[in-house]
C-alpha cells in the first residue's frame, strides 16, 4: 500500500511538465488573497517571530503597496495585527529567501501540463538591495515598480507570442551545462535569455528593450531560479495528497524554523529550528553574522535538483566551501540512498546521464540517518546587509522523525476507524 | 636548451590573452591577399587535389565575390589557374571545415594582448547549406552577403562600443558550463550573446535587430567556435618560431592531408593522409559516406581545448560515439602525458579545477606513442550533403615522426654549421 502510494508520488514528480504560461498580478491569481495579505517563505510564522530581515522585507512591500509612506509607518502597520501573514506554500506559491510576496507583484504562472495544476513565483529582482535578502532601500521599491510596470508586461507579451515556454527543456539543458538549478542558475538564465531575446526584440524596442536586456544580463545569474522554483512547486503539488505516501512534498525555511510536508498528510508542517549553514562566507563575514536557513528554494531539492543534483555542477562545490569537486559526485550518490526514484528527463552527463535522484522518502531518511542537503545562499542576521555567503545546509532529522510519528499515528487512527 | 625553448613556448600558449578588437574585411586586413586569392583549411593543396566539398565551397565564394555568374563559370575559373590558393594558416587566419575564405568576407580580428599579434577567422554561418561543409546553394551566397552587409557592421559597432571583448573570459566561463569549445560551443555561444545583447540593442533596432537575434539563436550553437579558433591561433602564433622548441604550433586538415607544425621549425608542414573519423553518424550515414578529416579547427586542440579538454564536457562523448562519459576524464588524463603544461586560466571544474593540458610536445608523442585526439564534425564526401556526423579523430603518428626527423636534421645542420 505504501509502496504503491510512493510509486505514484514519484511518478508524478517525474512526469510533471512545467510550462510558463502567463505572468499575472498576485492579487488576480492567488486564492484567498488581498492587499492586506502578505506571503512569506517557509512554514507559518507570526510577524513578531520573524527574523529581522524578513520583517524588513515586509516593511518594503507595505511601502511598495502604498499602504505606508515611511519605514516607520510600515513597521507600525506590520505589527498592528491588520496584516494577515501566510506561507507562500499555502497559496500555491514559492519565494526565494524571505519569499515576501504582495498583492501587486507580477507572478510567473507555471502550469503543470501533465496534471493541470498551476504554481506561482515572483520575478527575480537581481542582486543588491532586494527584498529576498531583506536589504531594502528606496531603490528596492523603485525596482519592484519597474518589474511590475516594465519588465513583467514585456515578458508577458513574449510568453503570449511564444505560446508559453517549456521550462523542463530549459532545466534539462542547464543540467548539461553545469547548473544544479538552485545555487547555480547561470546556464538556465543564459538559456532563458537565448530563447526569448529575439521575440523580446519584436514586442518592445528602444530604451525599454535596452533596459530589460541590461537588467537580464547584469549580475543576474540567478534570474531563472524563480522559474525553476515555480516549476518544481507545480510538480510537488501534483505529487501531494496521495494517501499513505511517505514522499516529501515540500521543504521550506522561514529563517526561524524549517519545515517539511509529506504527500500522505497534505497541509501539515513538521518543523525544527532552522539550521545555521556551513559554507563559504564573504570576506569579513562568518557564521556569527548568519541568519538561520531561509527560503522556499528548498523546493528545488524536493524536486530532485540543487544538492540532490550536485554531480551536475561540480563547479558549485567550491562556492559552498567544499574544496574537492569529486565530492559533488559522492553527494548525489548519497542522496540516491534516501530517494525512491530517478528523473528520466533531468539527467547528469558526468554520471553517464543517470537521472537526478527524486522523491525523498521519510522512511529511508529515518532508516539511514541520511538527511537531505540543501544548497543555499546565506543571509545576514542583520537587516540591510543582504547575502553574506553560500553553503550547504542539512534538513534536521527531527523533521523526518516528527513526520513519521504523525504518519504512524494517522495510520493507527485509520485502522481503528476502518 | 630544448627544455627552455619548450617552457617558453608553453608559457606563451598559457599567457596569451585573446581579445576581439574589430571586424574587418579580409581584403583590408590580410597580407599578400587580393580578390583572386582564396584561402582554405589545412596544409597547402592545389585546386585539383581538393576534396569535392572544398571545391564546391571555392565555387561558392567565387560567385560571392562576383567573379562568376553561374556554378559552371565558377568551376571553370577555379580550375583555370587564375586563382591563387593558400592555407588560411599562411595568412594568420583559421577557418572551420573547408575553411574557404575570400576577399570580401568580414573577419573577426583577435588581438593577443600579451604578445601584440593578431589572428583572424570568418564569422560562423550557422547550420545548413554553408560553405564550411561545402553544401552550397544560392541561399549560401545570400547568407554570406547578409553576414557582410548586416551582421558584421552591427557586431563591429558592438565591439567598438564595448572597447573590445575579452575572449579568454568567455572561454574560461564556457569550460565551467560543459563546453570543450571545439564540438561543444553551446555555452560559449550563449555567454557571447548574453554579453553583447544589451549593447546590440543600442546600436541597431527594429527588423535588423530581430533578424540578427534570430540568426544568433536559431540552430547556431557553434557560433562561438570561430571566435575561439582565432583566439587560439593568436596564442599559437605567439608560441611559434621559438628556436629549438618541439611544441606543436598548428594542426590542420584539408580533407586530403593532415599536417602539423612545430614552434622550432616555423612554416614547415609535416603531413600524412587525413584520417577517417571514428564517430557517431547521422541516421542513414556511415563512415563510407565520410570525407577524410577536414578543417583548421584542430587549432583548438593545439591550444589545449577540444579533445584535450574533454573532461570539461562529459556530455560531448555521446555525440562523439563514446557510450561511457567517464571516458571524458580518462581522455584528458591521457592527453596530459603528451603535453608540457597546464593552463592556469582555463580549468576543468570536474577535475578540481586542474588546468587543461596544453603544449603538445612531439618528443612525448613519439616516446609514448600517444597521439592527440581531435573532436570534430564529419563532412560528407559527396558535395552538397554537408555534415553527416561527429567523432573523435587521431592525428597520425607519421606527422610527429616526420617532424622529429626534420627537427633532428635541423639540429645536426646547426651543429655542423656552428
Amino acid at each position: 500500500m505504501i509502496r504503491e502510494a510512493n510509486e505514484e508520488a514519484v511518478r508524478r514528480l517525474k512526469d510533471s511538465s512545467p510550462r510558463l504560461v502567463d505572468i499575472r498580478k498576485a492579487g488576480d491569481v492567488l486564492r484567498d488573497f488581498d492587499r492586506m495579505t502578505i506571503l512569506h517563505a517557509g512554514p507559518p510564522i507570526t510577524y513578531e517571530r520573524m527574523c529581522a530581515s524578513m520583517q524588513q522585507a515586509v516593511h518594503a512591500v507595505i511601502r511598495y503597496e502604498g499602504l505606508a509612506d515611511s519605514w516607520e509607518e510600515a513597521a507600525a502597520l506590520a505589527a498592528s495585527g491588520k496584516i494577515r501573514f501566510a506561507p507562500c506554500h499555502s497559496r500555491g506559491c514559492v519565494g526565494p529567501m524571505t519569499g515576501v510576496t504582495s498583492y501587486s507583484m507580477p507572478l510567473l504562472v507555471v502550469r503543470n501540463e501533465t496534471y493541470g495544476n498551476e504554481a506561482y513565483s515572483t520575478i527575480n529582482e537581481g542582486a543588491g538591495d532586494v527584498i529576498r535578502f531583506g536589504a531594502c532601500t528606496e531603490n528596492t521599491i523603485k525596482r519592484l515598480k519597474w518589474i511590475e510596470t516594465v519588465l513583467a508586461p514585456a515578458l508577458k507579451k513574449v510568453i503570449d507570442r511564444m505560446g508559453g515556454i517549456d521550462l523542463s527543456a530549459i532545466m534539462s539543458q542547464a543540467l548539461s551545462m553545469g547548473d544544479e538549478l538552485h545555487m547555480r542558475n547561470i546556464a538556465s538564465s543564459h538559456v532563458f535569455l537565448h530563447r526569448i531575446c529575439a521575440v523580446l526584440s519584436e514586442v518592445c524596442e528602444g530604451e525599454v528593450l535596452s533596459e530589460i536586456l541590461h537588467f537580464l544580463t547584469s549580475k543576474n545569474d540567478q534570474f531563472f531560479l524563480n522559474f525553476a522554483m515555480a516549476a518544481n512547486k507545480s510538480a510537488a503539488d501534483a505529487a501531494d495528497g496521495i494517501p499513505h505516501s511517505t514522499i516529501v512534498s515540500a521543504m521550506a525555511r522561514n529563517g526561524v524554523e524549517i519545515g517539511i510536508r509529506i504527500s500522505g498528510l497534505p497541509g501539515q508542517w513538521f518543523t525544527a529550528p532552522a539550521p545555521l549553514v556551513d559554507g563559504l562566507y564573504f570576506p569579513g563575514h562568518s557564521v556569527a553574522d548568519a541568519n538561520p536557513d531561509i527560503g522556499d528554494s528548498a523546493i528545488m531539492e524536493t524536486g530532485g535538483f540543487g544538492a540532490m543534483a550536485m554531480a551536475a555542477a561540480p563547479a558549485i562545490v567550491r562556492l559552498l566551501g567544499i574544496p574537492d569537486t569529486g565530492k559533488a559526485y559522492a553527494f548525489t550518490e548519497e542522496m540516491r540512498r534516501i530517494t525512491d526514484g530517478e528523473h528520466t528527463s533531468y539527467t547528469i552527463p558526468g554520471q553517464n546521464f543517470a537521472g537526478c535522484p527524486v522523491g525523498i522518502d521519510i522512511m529511508k531518511v529515518v532508516e539511514t540517518g541520511i538527511v537531505p542537503g540543501l544548497n543555499t545562499a546565506i543571509m545576514s542576521r542583520e537587516p540591510g546587509v543582504g547575502m553574506v555567503g553560500a553553503g550547504l545546509s542539512r534538513v534536521p532529522f527531527e523533521c523526518f522523525a516528527k513526520a513519521l510519528i504523525a504518519y504512524d499515528e494517522a495510520l493507527q487512527r485509520e485502522k481503528a476507524a476502518g
